[in-house]
């Protein structure tokens, strides 16, 4: 009994604050997008506003972004039923790429008004930070299932929606990426797209219509 | 019985940490407001802190608003039973306009000692946030409402307070947009008077005096 | 029972999102306060670490007094059996008054270096922040006990040392902030000095020596 | 019976808000690294991006070290019965160091393009602020070990990992900042293999592979 209470009790209070971290980076990650639009440095603000649009595409990519991830992470923790040392780790470096984003997405937001060669810098990074996002987060549930630390006899809606996407995903990100090199603009809308597709819930969104 | 644990485990779960994901970002985007009044670059102390009246106004105004919106989101969420897939996101684009406010914050803020062109911009835009977010907090509530998520039987006075000032709020909202166009600073008072209006709670003040 | 349900379901409810959003406010503002020392613009990191004894002060201060301000938080919320609306504006109210305090921190680590004139108007500023921050707790304070929130039979080391340390500490933050026009930089000493006061635990610490 | 209940209901609510709050200043201090990426001021994305190696691996080094941080304190924090005046107050100061952590990671990463006396500074007010995170926490875990309020019996994987770790780390601390004044560019590499090592889970990877 002392012996289950040891098995049980770690791993409750582990999962309770790793999500209660998890919660904290995703929602400053995507609450600090809006400070990139905030401290553009040069010109008035109606100047700023009207030559925005390129950091209102990108904070909206990468609001929907983070947004998509944290959906997928909570279905994945949802079922959870322990946690290990391993399991923690994997989780905070799939954290530090969601962390990173806003970087990228600033690096976006500066390039659209300016010569093809940043703009095709920024598309890559920008592309390869949200495939990152894709794989961590890949390794972390490829992990959680490995070890059975989920209960796999019941299905979320959002993780089955989540592994549906996967494969698609990957695939037309690292296109996009490519794309990058050729015509940045247009991988950025492929971006934008992908973004609103990972976000949208498949199945639910079939029943709701 | 496992079937009903089945219903009844994920929303629990998922409704936690909504909660936590949404006060996350709450909390982030209230804070972040003093960074702009922290951060306006030219002038010493002295003079920022005596010229600085019209991003005190802003930021007193804009606390006021998320203050506001959290303790309506508290009133939702508090008799929620359950979350779906897309009542999730429907948050998370509520989550969006409440976090984007800073930028018209700052916006207003900026455009007080300016030309009355510029005021325009920002009192159009910011009384357009401050709709969206009211707008989009009735789209996750009438969700909420019309797939029966929430204990419907019972009525938190935070509810109806926030049901009573809806209609209210919405017109008065649009009327001030329009107002903008002729004389935006007055605009942006009327702005920090609905501010107010939300922050106030009508039935428990009057038993208050 | 159900009337019994009632009363106590939401408050429950509510007070756990009104902890969560009060420690997310809390843990921002004083996260943040590292930004104004990360900032600042002119001189090579050398001198900018050389030169920056100030805003270190400053810093310090303004941890301790947030600090104090959540352990004190803590100890008013641990036994609160309620929360009413009014008592939720008020704590938001509060919090205003905690996540205002990096600005005129800014203000004091930046008026350090300058002529008297800005100390004095930066020293005031400070000095009234942290008061208004005692002022609006007491307040928070009072209403829950007025209202009978709190379960008044148990008393909380940390509640009965805050209550202790108020009526000096209202005196003493008067003292300070008239000081602030003679020296304004004894009043900073002042100050800080009373962080270290609030901070440490008048009771606990006898025991632990 | 009462008395009991004294004993047992504020400090499991106090260790409630303490994880929270922990949780919020982790979480934020890890996540901020990403805006010292984002505001480096001169020149375009494409210089920036190419030139910002040394702020990646200060961004690097950081976010492990905090994330190793953040597992500590949750394998301490796992265990607690109790929590009393001092050891909250004991946790706030160890706060204070790693949300200092962004101050440092920004001095590092501006120093790599510039002069040895710089770098010098850098490396050592890193060095310094990594060993006292180290120190502070091993005072909360003393302080919990000394006042009884962990359950003893129990030890997680991860706590043992931190002990057998801390011996070795402030030894090797030492030696880097000693290092630093010889070779500034060597003790930050070092600097960034600690956090790896910090980081790695040396048990459990043991039977990962």
């Amino acid at each position: 009994m002392d012996e289950d209470q040891r098995d049980r009790g770690p791993s409750t209070l582990g999962k309770t604050r790793m999500d209660s971290f998890s919660d904290g980076v995703f929602a400053i990650a995507i609450t600090l997008l809006v400070l990139d639009l905030a401290t553009r440095a040069p010109g008035s603000p109606l100047q700023q506003f009207q030559h925005g649009w390129s950091s209102y595409v990108a904070y909206f990519g990468s609001f929907l972004t983070i947004g998509a991830a944290w959906i997928a992470h909570n279905g994945l923790t949802d079922r959870l039923e322990r946690v290990d040392p391993i399991l923690l780790r994997l989780n905070v470096l799939f954290l530090m790429t969601v962390a990173f984003l806003p970087f990228p997405t600033r690096m976006v937001a500066a390039a659209l008004d300016q010569p093809a060669g940043f703009q095709r810098v920024a598309s890559v990074v920008y592309g390869l930070t949200l495939l990152v996002i894709r794989l961590a987060f890949a390794l972390v549930a490829a992990y959680a299932r490995r070890e059975h630390l989920r209960d796999e006899g019941v299905e979320d809606a959002d993780v089955q929606d989540a592994r549906t996407k996967f494969r698609i995903v990957v695939v037309v990100y690292a296109a996009a990426i490519l794309l990058s090199l050729l015509a940045p603009l247009a991988a950025i809308v492929a971006y934008l797209l992908i973004a609103v597709f990972l976000f949208v819930p498949l199945r639910a969104s079939r029943e709701f219509f």
